[in-house]
């Protein structure tokens, strides 16, 4: 186990009807005047708009919208975003969506008090001293940015997609209300899902050894959510199966798991491009990378791919064949985002040939990626065909 | 699962040599004049007193110092740290040590802004609008003490042995090196891990369902402690070993696996007696108490304890007998304490029946124990009975 810090101080409100609060929580972490940020009309359609409004005028808290961020959360948005905020005088910022419109909302609130221009920060050419507070309501369990430290932006300019960490950048407070998910269609369920998962393996494939605990924690996220995505896609409406997904979706990536451990991070790193070149969503383009990533780089370390099938997957374990049995995992992983709907396969994304060069290109363009095997551009490229 | 709030600020800092840290994260939490509360001679002995020292000299944090915690900390050294707090300008409290330092040092920051006498709020007669920080470095892994809401107080007028809990209460910071637990007798490393057992038994056994994710963090941290315990007590500076200790005894303590269910706590009440007229250890108290617990109220929710025997203990689940494979769980817990050294019977802590009834009746004087199985005096009497 490795030295660690761990700070996580965003303040989980988690359960029904809990977007009734926000008014008051958003006062309660000091807002005056918010930039009420969110994404397209689902929020109007449902509801939870109206609902908000309402919470925030009953706290008397004064608001500014900006809606439009779409998935992939565009930094001419962000840009829009942070002029608003200056002009207007807001000084927080409450995000009412999924991860996107999260990052969108931590990048206007990084920029906002910043001299020079916000791409500053996802090029690693700045580091923030101060960001406007940012609060949440979720409504998709996905990128788990409801208590991260992280925000994902593409620039247009070239479709960059870039991240930018700072402890700054987690939420003062997150509203978690599972019931927001119902109207999740059953894609974004899954891709959600496969977010999540994501966000764990991550973390769980590492070589840094007597890292038990954290193991056993990432196991008890992952097979919650493998048991409860097929149910949520069957039974839309069911709270216990959205519920157990939400607060998964927020363990998975609030850096809990990550405690005393390295984490690889290369398939997210490899899934960005294609987001980024062919507007993937982000969850559904891992749900084809990781597998693919996995089958690249297991040899590399076989007892964490073994222990990975036995323990989340309950493969057998075959004593004469560990390799079997770390394959059969890689295999039932595949099998089970297939089975929630999800394309497992470059084709099955109408993905070709044509750009995996240009991709591997660009992802490896800093360097090599990832930190369990380091991959260059000819390994990245070879993902990308495994993938196919 | 039920709507629930999840708030830990504690800034955890882990690993080795982290205690050398100590005065920067005091003064970044803005300690300029700390009192440095300790226990017996152990610190000083083994060097840590000199580093702390060291790093507060060098950060520029003057100190004054109360020593003398016993286990089972008592009200009258709590009153006396007020005293030294308000009489010289005292703004933190440090404390060093385990769960009964920290319990005192937390009383003392709660104690110095309150007009009346500390034990009110104990007696749940005040709530507390403000308190002084107080930052830890943890020696021992067994109260979790150092990122709760809580802390225990004995007063030893009557021997009351009694809990106050206030989100105010959570350390500002807790230095988590597990070298520092290297020098702890096999007793105290099994005592403490039966505490930290019980911290999360205390919140395993609840009635609330579709609490899957929760039950498995649960899982996970029970079954580090138990495979790392036996390690520590062979090899005790097998860091690996104490690092998943004292990492486990945080989470199981931290409200993470609270999140969404109701706890039970009657075996912490229950024990507390045993503590105070016995003055036996808390840790040493519980391998007693929570088996025989267990015992009295298995029936009532018999797939609780099913889950527990299986997915804890590896019991072989008899599907035609699930009476059986739940107390097969219980056996193996007794079992497992025993192999770490401690009593597990009240016998063996040389506890005889002549107070058994006196104990139950002040258990249960303020009103039934317990939420899994309410309790009264009778039931908690009966349950010391089958722990004799």
């Amino acid at each position: 186990m490795l030295n660690f810090e761990f700070y996580n101080p965003t303040h989980i409100v988690f359960g029904k009807k809990t977007e009734t609060q926000v008014g008051d929580m958003v006062k309660q972490y000091g807002g005056r005047r918010v930039l009420l940020h969110y994404g397209g009309g689902s929020i109007k359609k449902y509801g939870l708009y109206d609902s908000i409004i309402k919470s925030l005028e009953a706290s008397g808290v004064e608001y500014i919208e900006l809606s439009g961020v779409k998935p992939n959360p565009r930094l001419s948005l962000v840009r829009e975003g942070i002029r608003m905020c200056r002009e207007q005088g807001a000084d927080f910022i409450l995000a009412v969506g999924g991860g996107s419109v999260i990052d969108s909302a931590k990048a206007i609130a990084t920029g906002t008090p910043y001299g020079g221009d916000v791409w500053d920060f996802y090029q690693g050419m700045a580091e923030a001293e101060t960001v406007l507070p940012v609060g949440v309501v979720l409504t998709i369990p996905a990128a788990g940015s409801e208590s991260s430290t992280g925000s994902v932006i593409t620039n247009e300019e070239g479709w960059y997609k870039r991240a930018y960490n700072s402890l700054l950048l987690r939420p003062r407070f997150a509203i978690l209300n599972p019931e927001l998910s119902y109207t999740l269609p059953p894609f974004q369920t899954a891709a959600g899902a496969a977010d999540i998962m994501a966000h764990v393996m991550e973390r769980y494939f590492t070589d840094v050894t007597h890292v038990d605990l954290t193991d056993r924690l990432c196991e008890s996220t992952l097979r919650t959510v493998i048991k409860y995505v097929p149910i949520a896609l069957m039974e839309p409406e069911n709270y216990d199966a959205r519920a157990e997904i939400m607060w998964a979706g927020t363990i998975a990536h609030n850096d809990l798991l990550a405690t005393g451990r390295i984490g690889d991070w290369a398939s997210h790193g490899i899934e960005h491009e294609l987001s980024a070149v062919y507007d993937v969503a982000h969850g559904a383009g891992l749900a084809v990378v990781f597998p693919a990533w996995m089958k690249y780089v297991y040899a590399h370390n076989l007892d964490r791919f073994v222990q990975f099938a036995v323990r989340v997957f309950d493969v057998e374990y075959d004593f004469s064949d560990p390799e079997r049995t770390a394959l059969q995992g890689i295999e039932r992983l595949r099998e089970y985002f297939k089975s929630t709907g999800l394309a497992v396969t470059l084709k099955d994304l109408d993905i070709g040939d044509d750009r995996l060069e240009e991709m591997a290109r660009k992802c490896a363009e800093d360097g090599p990626v990832g930190n369990f095997v380091k991959l260059g551009e000819k390994d990245v490229w070879e993902i990308y065909r495994l993938a196919k």
